[in-house]
């Protein structure tokens, strides 16, 4: 196979970066069709000529000439809408979270994988050249038998109050990124989870029980450990960065910054600013994770994110929440 | 105007990098034909789904439709091509060097402002955001009144010895970049140039009576010094900087560098690499540049980068030429 | 008082820094005496033309000339000259650890305090000018409430065993400086502890039933986070580093490097060593903190560290063992 | 040998810098004796408890137990002290400039080498530890063969006027210190100069003759070319770099900071300031150089900095001069 046709199902924010990623940048996609049931985000579909644009998403399904989809609809759709992609036969990329409870997960993957068609999913930070490399960097053993793990990642600001309220809490909704990416880094398992979490940035989050502010401690399977700190609100910007240090030596991946000036004027010296917000510090990671789907569909190859990478990061953020509540290490064997 | 129907003369290395840009990341602009003399290059446009290539790029100039060109074609032709397509009424992006001669260089754009069309020339330096950034703080007063400005430009190697002999000399071919560069940061014009060269790289390069090395000092006519420093091989890669010092402070650029990462292991700290060469460190610049000539003819607004600036740059470089061979300072209105 | 007779009592190491700096750099010091129960260090004291060297401390405490004394010998002495020294009114500067059990530190601390003398313990790090620094901006509100702290250190290599099964264990050890630095920089109490430590680095460290290797997350009286990575062997140097992060911002120490030095050859960016270890790197915080302590005494002043710092920073390492012994999050209070 | 005894000749800022370290950091030296023409600077050679203070220096120059004299008395005074000194048998370290004509530097030299005594020249910026370890590395081949060098020196502020009209000019008085270290880190002679001069920070300064901003070209005798830019108004601080590029790789020499810091708030990141001025910045070089005279002596090696050194250095001030006053280059054996 040498083209492959796409459809796209749901064209919000993150629809709209996976659309014209696969219209703009990747010859080997024919995008054949897209949908939502809100009507009026078809315009931005019409306006890339994309030759079918629907409101459900089953005439997706239903054409045979698609090979696969990109499933950009809520969460709360994925169960469903996997499932049936799967019976059809298509390839599936799905957003995170896959599903948000073990059992939702484990039915998508054995569905799935009963109908034989492959599933990734959207843990886009893999897919950062930084992360990557440093992955690369672990395995090849360049920093050695690794010993102690430190992530950084705190937003700019918090979400609407609304939003969170419907999120499955910080831990599900954004240190799930953290989670996923602690095991790609490390390259074992997480054993044990210890979580501390305070409201500090605003008493409304504490309001609807959940936090905005936490550090989570992680033991893994080959003796690494590790450490996750969280905050929903950096006033300089979006903090991410990750360290990890072993026998060999110390990999630090620092913030990516706007540019690449250094002033100096009367009040001292000025630093760049840090880049806002995921949709600009992760540009690339969307381009390339649907670029490494739609690899491993030509080339029949296994996906490099799949069921059991949402199943495990999952896994460890309802450990970290129960941990939290209880105030007590939980074994991930606690979990599943 | 809302849309634009554009033809691409030229199919060379540049050539290919303005034509993507132009298929892919420019929704207002239609790219209708393209030409070059080599047919085997035919195949690339073809990829792109460019609906006319052509052999000569006459029947590019000769389609009514189209109503702006880019000349990526070698120098020599600029002069015609130019010409022939301002007759036709179009509007021309023409990659640098307009040409080598101040005499043409008048020739040119004194024919094409009398047909009343744009014409801009690809300085895409201008347009990486670094150097924008700088320029546009210099001009806002960020940095006072400029007293120094330092711009080092170093290639991670030299040229083949062929295309040097027929290059005009390291001033023309690769200076010519920074004594434009030097006008659009500080903002004043160059009054008096002196110029030293050496053949530090490769003796082949002093056989052939070019130099590979060289510092260029530079006199302003708002009192402000320059200097430049060259090299035709950096071994550690692509080094671009700039420095601007003023009554209000100094503002650098440094050098853009393939990561984020940091690694310390038994031998000491280790720094990313610098991106290899212009095609990486500059990538940007070329949509930037294109997309600011098509925005000009869309709202009718005079192009950032005129022959006037192409005319100067290469005063300065023939001002530089003249100060080595007879190791004095040359003042402009010598040349102008 | 301008002026201020002081004695030194062992002169090992750090007793040898310690008198250094006296001699050379404290014009308001006159050392009267050093003693050492081994002669073979007095050749020491004698090429600084120091009046007396005794092998007992008490002729050192017997002289009335004296006014304070800086006792630099083993641990398991200090109860002991702490409490005779006081008894003879004399101040005490007494190096870290003060004792490790809670007991006899109260026990010095209520006895000197009965006595009317000060008593500063050698917590060193607080000198050093970038931990001042951060202190004093956390202090001055300037990243407003404390979020998050983060601490890491990172030795270049073990003590020997023979050191470390007499040193009460790791956090009793090592930590103790960054328990103490966190109280310091956070300005709150901790009131709980979770720690975790492993044995990565040298097989030998676990038969003795030591670590080499942890992560302590740290719980404050006013909602502040905090998280301390320790290794016993970082191979590329002696790696301090802390990071305060609060509602108005974040500020980092960095590790403090050989040169200022860029280095860019054909295999890429060198970046300069890290000072090897405690002695390079907090040189000037040892004569920093005595100069602290002498100004105390000439001003009539409270010291700066004191046995309440001393208390606490023992509990929390008392805390830690605790933790992980027990592998639960412990309360401060369980301890004091 | 193994002591030494010293005299020090003018107790002004320098003197009392260069007192201090030979008092405090210098066992192997011991100050008999100090002068000056200002009693009122005696108070500061009391407290330091030196055995005799004299008005005139001939009384240092009379005790036959001193062997070296440090010379820190105004420049108009060093041939007259140089000479007295060198008749006496007494090693020389004298303050730059050694003196401000080739004739009389050359006098100098020649008597006091017919007098078989050291002189030592004072440009401490070679033994700062980052300018020194530049040198080693290209001494010993870590840059490969130098192509280009690039000094900035630019100052925090101008020294008073009144100090300027009897400064000899910005070449002799500031720039020679750049002079100095061009020779010094290429390891080959200045041949010819270009220099350009401005008066950009003060009109007052170009009303009594002088320039405060300039740069200067450098021909070497292997073919490397050099560029040294000077300001006498950075308003960020002393700006103090270097970089030596070379056809192994590229070394910069960067500013030091205050401090190892960085804070990220609201407005953006921030950087440490520079290290204020000379007296800050070269701190170390000052003990560092007088030591390296003091071990010459008891070596009976050769001094690292000579009066050809000071020789060469002024010649090439002078060039500089001629260079700006006639706008040509000047081949340096115009003035040798």
């Amino acid at each position: 196979m040498s083209q492959i046709n796409v459809g796209v199902i749901g064209l919000g924010r993150i629809g709209r970066v996976h659309l014209e990623n696969l219209v703009y940048r990747m010859p080997q996609v024919k995008v054949m069709a897209a949908s939502d049931i809100d009507t009026a985000s078809h315009s931005f579909a019409k306006n890339l000529n994309i030759p079918n644009i629907y409101h459900d998403h089953e005439a997706i399904l239903d054409d045979p000439a698609i090979q696969a989809v990109v499933i950009c609809s809520p969460t709360s759709t994925h169960l469903k809408y996997c499932k049936a992609a799967a019976e059809k036969g298509k390839h599936i990329f799905c957003e995170k979270p896959l599903e948000i409870t073990i059992e939702k997960i484990r039915e998508i993957r054995d569905f799935v994988h009963g109908c034989n068609v492959k599933l990734q999913v959207g843990f886009n930070r893999r897919f950062d050249k930084n992360f990557a490399k440093v992955h690369a960097m672990v395995a090849a053993g360049e920093i050695g038998q690794p010993h102690i793990l430190k992530i950084t990642s705190r937003d700019p600001g918090p979400p609407p109050l609304e939003y969170l309220k419907g999120s499955g809490g910080k831990f599900m909704d954004m240190t799930i990124h953290d989670f996923d990416m602690s095991r790609f880094i490390v390259g074992a398992e997480v054993e044990e989870i210890y979580a501390r979490g305070e409201n500090r940035v605003d008493p409304q989050i504490g309001v609807i029980g959940d936090i905005d502010t936490s550090i989570i401690l992680l033991k893994f399977s080959d003796g690494t450990l590790g450490t996750i700190d969280n905050s929903r609100k950096a006033v300089y910007g979006y903090d991410q960065r990750l360290e990890i240090f072993g026998s060999k030596g110390m990999t630090k991946i620092n913030n990516v910054l706007e540019d690449d000036l250094e002033h100096f004027g009367e009040i001292g010296g000025r630093k760049p600013k840090l880049l806002h917000f995921f949709m600009e510090r992760y540009t690339d990671s969307y381009f390339n994770e649907l670029n490494a789907f739609i690899r491993a569909i030509l080339t029949n190859k296994p996906v490099p994110v799949d069921a059991h990478d949402a199943l495990m990061a999952t896994a460890i953020a309802l450990g970290a929440k129960l941990s939290m509540r209880e105030n007590r290490p939980v074994r991930l064997d606690e979990i599943l």
